[in-house]
């Protein structure tokens, strides 16, 4: 069941705006500022015609405020994404996200960026991990004014394990780097219990359990 | 704790042979063969005497051979890379997989890759997941000459519910496309129980029991 | 004179599905199954609504019968193309190839993609040609299970001077990597018989020669 | 004669770290650290050993205080890129700008990015001009929280015509973007008096007194 | 005002045809030949029917008449795009440029591509300056048969300060490179006078003068 | 046996310098000057010191004299690569070829790069030919000022087949696009006969007598 964050999330997606992704075929014109009312679908966005371009179409406000955008039921945080339709071709895309006391943004990873992102306030314990077989976590506590990396498509996480809101704003190296939640990615999309049970070394009742939280929230 | 199967793909990975990945740059010389004992170290791998290149460079045989590769202890599936060495900037890698009765290849995803399987005998579940916040599975039961693509980065998974052998040949899109397999990534890295809690919306001793399968296998 | 097999792949071309290209532009989307309805002409193919997507559109089935796909009469080889239109965006493409014996694949390249194949079944003489000035030969016979790779846009060719049937799975690093037959491009498309001649340092009669036998099959 | 910054900025382009750029070639592995102390040079910057790679070489601090950096003697502002060695390979950089009232970050473009920035605090004039021969400005007042984005390599300003000090966190779609100050390239560079004059339509006394102010700053 | 020059160049550009831009998003067929009727705007140009594409549609006559494109009334060169529709997807683009004797083609880059020209006649001093801090000057007196590189993005100019008229031919690595002449994005664009005052370290009296000229020309 | 026109191609090929290709990764740097001299081997070539780069690296003279280059002992056609190190990682080269009256460059293609041609002088018979099955000619009688683009990787061809010397300035869309002559490839590598004769559909004889004049100029 979509939770307010998904309904947010996928009206961006559905407009074309607000995602960007790094290493994405080069721009052939100046700007190519997304028509989010055009019926042909190609690889990324057609263009709006240019003579009705204006500077609003490359401005967004808000990412001051905290909480933006809808709030994860499961989760608790709450992301913002940027809504730039000058964005597209562009290859980039950015996002506010505010993780409250003992919230997460869980595992996740954006399969066509990379992401930078930079705390505006409070403390998260931020990290990723690398692919097969090395399985290694490259973490810190980051504060105020830190900036981490995360390599393009690795899984990567925060934790407020602190007492303070935390918030950040993130920049990735596509228009459209897509989001995939791991925990989501299997537990929400019903994949058979046996499956997931065998994915994770234990019984088909502990499976269907975690399923079950996931099926209700 | 390293399965054999992980020495033998981090072998390959340390070779910088036997991967290869789709969207990767363009080459710029008729060929680039890796060599593997040079001590710079640059985006991909650097190129091999052009006068030292043979025919072998290009070449690897055993694909037809059941259980090539190490198996995976803890699910049981072997996979075989593709070492070819003269594949270093030609944007491709493939691998022999092969999974028993009743085992999976669990959910993963490459970072760096598309991915299409052709199957070489038996019969297994093949599906993928798309992004957030659609979570949506296409899946297919697939028999001996049967073909399925995975788009770049999305998670995918093999489940052999028959009661025969299966055998497939993957190809994917870049020299070295990663593997990020979504349990170990999570239950396999040290990641705090309490994170892992949270992001599986379950409580910290099944958090727990579950890591205690990973780190044990 | 259109061969059985040029009217395969030309449907296969117009559909924009079964043909893959490495290195092709980077997907901005989970998936753009290719809408081969469309009217709208692109580089690439416009993309089928999400919403009407399906499983079937990443499958194809057929790739372990032998001569699927329409039979060369010029030269006896059999063609099947992978039609898998979700590999639209994904910088791929596969097929299916199947030689007699005594029979060619006869010198060829893919403008647009590099390739590698695995042998099914038989044996083949296999190899590629460098570009100017070294024009050097790299080939191998090839046996079951043995892969062979080809770097992007070299000439290559397979022989199959046994006597057992032949069989390969070829995929390729574009979704439509294109096909040039070199003894085609030369004497099947009108050329004037002077410029083939002083190509082929031979005389006119000669050149006329070999045109009348690609004229008249 | 070069400001402090021109120092600090150059010591970052040394490092080959600190910078980043949208639509750079796609990496090829998890990461490939820069190793400012190989003597290797080619297109990017070599990878560090990954057994010496740590989670401090995706990690930088200070985005948050005022004026990190050093300040641009000609103009005012402070410009603190954000050096992390890891972001080599991975399309993106970053920096804080600070600009006091009444100061200017003077017209400039990034010949291998496009940029997004956000207001961190202040009030500033943000605009881009397009490419000839439309010559159009798309311009906006930013405050505290909005967002403007500048398409590939076109010319764009900041202006501080406020009384409170600004400061933006920009993000650049490539590792290492390379910035273009218009006047410091035409004036500060020696071009001869009578080429800057022809180029202004003005006057050749005109031409070297604006020059002589570049020369003594 | 737009210059005779300007409407050219700015009907090329309507067209999608006679720009290329080096570094471009590969072709994904032989050919795109650019649909200049297309009321469908994409990243790049909407492909013809290609049953109606015909040799002519790769094709232009004229780069040996001098003078050919319209004049630019400021600066007296003149420049004749190669109008090709087939260089859609191409990756490159052309054009003539006579530049008469005490003319200047002034500082000006190409947002989207690297260019190399060849002197067809006459002789220019052409050179390019380098990216910020280093802000060097590579420059050279070339004649007739000389050809010069300018790297992606970089501020090059013209200046036939000899008795002859000079002509030269240049190619850009993008279908549509794009064109920033400095001084008209800077003084023609209608930026405010405090703003160029501050830019150019000079007075508000001097930005306003200098701002006339382009005004009224 | 190498005629003195492979010799010049290959010593520029050796050098990495004066070609360049279209589609290429793109530049991270302002410039990366080919470093002959380096020991290292990588996609490309490495940069040379950019303290010690100058002018004359982005410079090459000549392009204007008939004959430049050496000529082809089969063919009787020269052609001169413009040998600019600079040109490493910009995604072009050029070269000039001259054709005397009669004489052919025979079918060829660049396996990394499109093409277009400029006629300097004379007069050619010019075309391409698209990939299978279409296998059409587009093709036209160029003159002095006629430009033509051929797709990338596409076979093309000059004849003179009038009475005046011919001379064209060619450029591509990579550093280093390969040269591939269709003939050579076929009948100078030392294929083996039966297989060349059933390329052609001929017999052995003919295929034995064409080598022949292969393998003796």
């Amino acid at each position: 069941m979509a939770s307010p964050l998904l309904l947010v999330v996928a009206a961006v997606i559905a407009l074309g705006a607000g995602h960007g992704a790094a290493f994405d075929p080069n721009p052939l014109q100046d700007f190519c500022v997304a028509d989010t009312t055009s019926k042909v679908r190609v690889n990324g966005v057609p263009c709006k015609d240019p003579a009705a371009v204006t500077a609003d179409d490359f401005f967004f406000a808000g990412v001051d405020r905290p909480g933006g955008g809808a709030a994860s039921r499961r989760y608790g945080f709450t992301a913002l994404p940027v809504q730039i339709p000058g964005l597209n071709t562009l290859g980039a895309s950015h996002a506010r996200v505010d993780v409250p006391p003992g919230a997460v943004f869980p595992p996740h990873y954006h399969p066509r960026a990379s992401e930078t992102a930079v705390v505006l306030g409070g403390a998260v314990y931020f990290g990723f991990v690398t692919s097969y077989p090395d399985n290694r976590v490259y973490a810190k506590v980051l504060r105020k004014g830190d900036v981490f990396a995360v390599p393009q498509g690795l899984v990567h996480f925060l934790y407020n394990n602190g007492t303070a809101p935390a918030a950040l704003y993130a920049t990735l190296s596509s228009q459209n780097p897509g989001l995939v939640l791991l925990a989501d990615a299997l537990f929400g999309t019903g994949l058979p219990d046996d499956l997931l049970a065998k994915t994770f070394l234990t019984d088909l009742d502990t499976a269907h359990r975690i399923g079950a939280k996931f099926r209700s929230s």
